[in-house]
């Protein structure tokens, strides 16, 4: 077993902004171990009241579309405007295939220099349910270690974006001039999620086609309802090379966190968050103890062949193996 | 509680195809109650043998692109050609839309009347595990009381397409022409499930933009990579008022059947979707065990608040709701 520092140990370091101590947290937070994890849930419930000032930022797009470079560009920018930021990673496929976003943290590298900002690649964690839950607590770290904005970013395949968006403020969607939304592979189910489209690599020849998709993009958005949160989408050019954008993209996330404190959606949503994480929580816990239940395992290996082949059936097969669990 | 049948009674009855007996023993599916659902286990159970002959269609489409009319018309098709049909429904909001799709059986009144069809709307359950837990029963119920094509309709607005999606065994998308996909409000998703794309209502005016938009979509598919099943989703142009495409998507139907039985996919398929169903089995009957729990109920009445508030760190009570839930 790991050495472990002790709970005031981590929640005094953290409360310091000690980087190290912070990184160790995250480790423990993402640990396997059972006593590691109620070690770090008592280590989140002890920094809890300091944290949910930062703004939560979630970033997603397809492969390619520029997610890393539009994080560092960003990011140097919040930290010239006295910021200080956190970047983390939420990739239920990354221990397939060994960190797809994230993992090289050379492509960072100005970013991850800084000690104002702080980098943490995604968690290998075995389900969605547990990597999205080993990222919020990261999350609830950061913030309590005096980080003010907090990007999250996603691979733009579908259900990580979900997870995503129930754990950020904002949603942010970056996309690509010159190619329809289907070569990008963009689900539409993502850009209704999206509070903000950015265009980027707006700059050099892509300018006028990235103009053109600006105006397609608003049109587009124009066909959803206003959500419930009284915030229409807006689409902004960007480049991560001159800089283009960035700034009003900042701007708009702050008037976004002025409209929706004022209308209460802010701390509605956040409410409505917490919540989600709980069921998530619960969910992620049964079936863990589900599935570590021996008689279960055993019956699981003798039956489901059976079920697999249509010889018997899934109803059948479940009630025996909680009636095995709960017994 | 109500009368039921024995479990030899209902399971004769279905047998021989007795749709009285059916829709008691689909009532029995679909009931809440615990001796109730026990029963229905085993009597899936007792008609498994006799299930799995059919061909099980999912249909999707938003609401106004014509399902009802086109299941219909499709189903009377079906019926001219010596098929059994039966049409289900699965739709997770209809406990609270009171039924939005088939509720309204007079919207296939041909179709309900002829001895050969069968018309289940869709179950009323808490979630849409629950549902569609209950919709595949239903299905393996009318396989075994000799329906030859089941039709599942859902509605074209997210989740329960992907429930659908793995309970059958071909997925048809319904489109209008005329409106661009964002009009529609269909999920990219949604299209990339598909196994044929059939542009509705291609009839009188409608037609010249309904073969434009099949070529449209057919351009579009070829974005998308061929999947494992070696199928190349098809787009066919239909009208359930003069007929048009009927037969074509039939005999594409059976195309399919033919291709994906030969390169094996056929059964692979079934056999992950048994899986599948065994695991929304145990994650319903997991779910409504802990819910049930006096302990766990009292505690959240309790805690959940400090969580809403940010108070209490979910993780927290996730573990001691376990821990009171386990011993």
């Amino acid at each position: 077993m790991k050495k472990r520092l002790s709970l005031e140990e981590y929640a005094a370091g953290i409360r310091s902004g000690n980087r190290v101590v912070l990184s160790q947290a995250i480790t423990l937070v993402e640990s396997a171990l059972e006593a590691d994890q109620a070690l770090a849930s008592q280590l989140v419930q002890a920094v809890l009241p300091h944290t949910g000032q930062s703004i939560r930022i979630g970033i997603t797009g397809v492969p390619g579309v520029g997610k890393s470079t539009f994080i560092e560009a960003f990011g140097k920018m919040l930290l010239d405007l006295g910021k200080k930021v956190a970047v983390l990673a939420v990739d239920p496929s990354s221990q397939l295939t060994k960190g797809s976003i994230l993992g090289d943290k050379t492509r960072m590298e100005d970013l991850a220099l800084d000690k104002r900002a702080y980098i943490r690649p995604s968690p290998s964690g075995t389900t969605l349910g547990g990597v999205s839950g080993k990222t919020r607590e990261a999350m609830l770290l950061c913030e309590a270690a005096g980080f003010d904005v907090i990007l999250i970013e996603t691979v733009g395949v579908g259900q990580s974006e979900t997870a995503v968006k129930n754990m950020v403020d904002f949603f942010l969607l970056l996309m690509l001039s010159g190619a329809g939304d289907e070569l990008q592979g963009i689900k539409k189910g993502i850009m209704e999620m999206a509070d903000m489209l950015v265009i980027h690599k707006a700059d050099g020849d892509n300018l006028e086609a990235a103009q053109k998709a600006k105006s397609n993009y608003q049109n587009a958005l124009h066909l959803f309802q206003e959500n419930l949160k009284n915030w229409s989408p807006k689409v902004v050019l960007a480049s991560s090379v001159s800089g283009l954008g960035l700034n009003q993209i900042w701007s708009l996330v702050l008037d976004y966190e002025e409209k929706v404190k004022f209308s209460g959606f802010w701390e509605a949503i956040r409410s409505e968050q917490r919540l989600d994480w709980l069921e998530d929580q619960v969910q992620e816990l049964l079936g863990r103890a589900f599935l570590k239940n021996a008689q279960v395992q055993q019956l699981l290996r003798e039956e489901k062949p059976k079920v697999k082949s249509g010889e018997l059936h899934p109803g059948v097969l479940a009630h025996r193996l909680m009636d095995l669990f709960l017994n």
